[in-house]
């Protein structure tokens, strides 16, 4: 699973960064998380493409984190699209979308299917599960996402199985998790030549939100917690005030839910390049797990 | 009246141009004609401000045209804006603006004035009378936009003033158009110490369209027209079947119209910066008053 930052910057974009997206691609397609304004022109610079956009998610409905997405609809029904495309968002996202569509029908070229949430929600996307999970960001219903990838086989130990007298062309069969027998008449199951399953990928997303109990409990030994940190530790009444987490905020929750990796973002514009730079540092002093994404930057997992 | 390309691409943005959109800048206050995507970035680069914003006009409702406008409204309300503003956009604009203002009400914390054109329509704004006319753009309704400077009074003459024995603490108002009496009883007019008025500046905005006469008719005489030049002349087929002109087509109307400058704008996608550059350099060896407008170009009338 690859993470690509596409935007964060919280409420108004800067020079430097664009507003929250975030891409979850998975190889053969890719979600978006969010799509503020300018979403279109990260995908095109970050060399995702259109073709392999399947599904959008919406975590709340700030225009800061859903503008983008009539443009990027737009665009890729001028590029020819008739692939359909998924969206899942809060209550009320149909609404503007059959407004649009009504005054500007050239919006989509193709079929948009649109999910509407209204509450804790779970959904397939490739091999993975996610989550919308509600967080507490003021009157605005919004959901943080978990997103959990399958399990994957253990690995196949060549030696165990020729002990066995597996032939090789069987291999594949065991490996696919199919017992086989042989011309012997014994059994050979998959868990005899192959080793424990490892465990798929978590990645939780908090979106806007103050630290909060149902993120500690979905981040709980996570390989990556991407929480949003939109003031720095002296603005927290001011982060209180309009539910959103401070720089310690976030990194206690992940901590706390003890996540192996914590990516912070969603930063308020007031803050300049060499303020973060600032900021970033006086974290790593402690903190050997924490980065701040900035725009384009790129995980695998 | 100064004017400023914010954003040069039809349809898609691309790396270097961003979507539809020009300020009309008159000094206290500044008008927007269209606002695609990426206008709000364009305006901080542009060192225009969000302050003086007073008045946004649509010249249709396709996307790369007014999909700025609501990320737009949304950071002068986190900045804070309390100073209404005007929108006057083809029908249709309100639908989606009170959609989006019922799922997003933070939107707006000041009052948007939407008014909306179905047809030739006229206003005032600040010194100038700005006209809607419509333009042939497929079935999209579409209005071209013709903004008028109110002509200005003659220049004052100094020594015609001495001679007729004026007071020089009172040209001050024969220069406001008032006529004077002089301790004398003789009475001395406006015009008698000012010479004939100065034309007010003509710009004239095609948006969206075939050539057509609408449009050389508003032209007539313009100090400045510009164009849409979506396609290269080898195009023309495609320019047809989509409402748009062809540099040649765009050129045509401007040279008919008497124009005494045409800036051509709206350039499609396909075209990278040096493809443009030999675009414009073909057309300058045959014509010097025509010029290819790139972002954040600034003219001044």
């Amino acid at each position: 699973m690859r993470i690509i930052f596409l935007g964060t910057s919280a409420a108004v974009p800067t020079v430097d960064r664009s507003l929250s997206s975030i891409a979850v691609d998975v190889g053969r397609e890719y979600a978006l998380i969010d799509a503020g304004e300018g979403t279109q022109k990260q995908i095109m610079l970050s060399g995702l493409g259109f073709g392999k956009l399947s599904r959008i998610i919406i975590t709340h409905l700030h225009g800061d984190h859903y503008f983008g997405v009539f443009p990027l609809l737009q665009t890729m029904s001028i590029l020819g699209r008739s692939r359909p495309l998924d969206i899942i968002a809060p209550t009320g996202f149909s609404l503007v979308y059959k407004a649009l569509k009504e005054i500007t029908p050239t919006l989509t070229s193709y079929d948009v299917r649109i999910t509407e949430v209204n509450g804790e929600s779970e959904f397939r996307f490739s091999n993975c599960t996610i989550k919308m999970f509600p967080v507490d960001h003021g009157n605005t219903p919004t959901y943080g996402i978990s997103i959990k990838e399958d399990d994957k086989p253990g690995k196949f130990d060549p030696e165990k199985s020729d002990k066995l007298g597996v032939p090789v062309e069987l291999r594949g069969i065991l490996q696919r998790g199919i017992p086989i027998k042989l011309p012997d008449g014994r059994i050979v199951r998959p868990e005899d030549v192959m080793g424990p399953p490892r465990k798929g990928a978590k990645v939780v997303f908090s979106s806007d939100t103050r630290p909060c109990d149902s993120l500690r409990r979905e981040a709980e030994e996570a390989d990556l917690l991407i929480h949003e940190a939109t003031y720095d530790d002296d603005k927290k009444e001011r982060a209180e005030k309009t539910g959103h987490s401070t720089l310690s905020e976030a990194i206690e929750v992940g901590v706390t839910s003890k996540a192996r990796k914590i990516v912070l973002t969603h930063f308020s514009a007031r803050y300049k390049k060499e303020d973060l730079e600032r900021m970033e540092a006086r974290i790593k002093e402690k903190y050997n797990n924490v980065i701040f994404a900035r725009d384009l930057m790129v995980l695998d997992l």
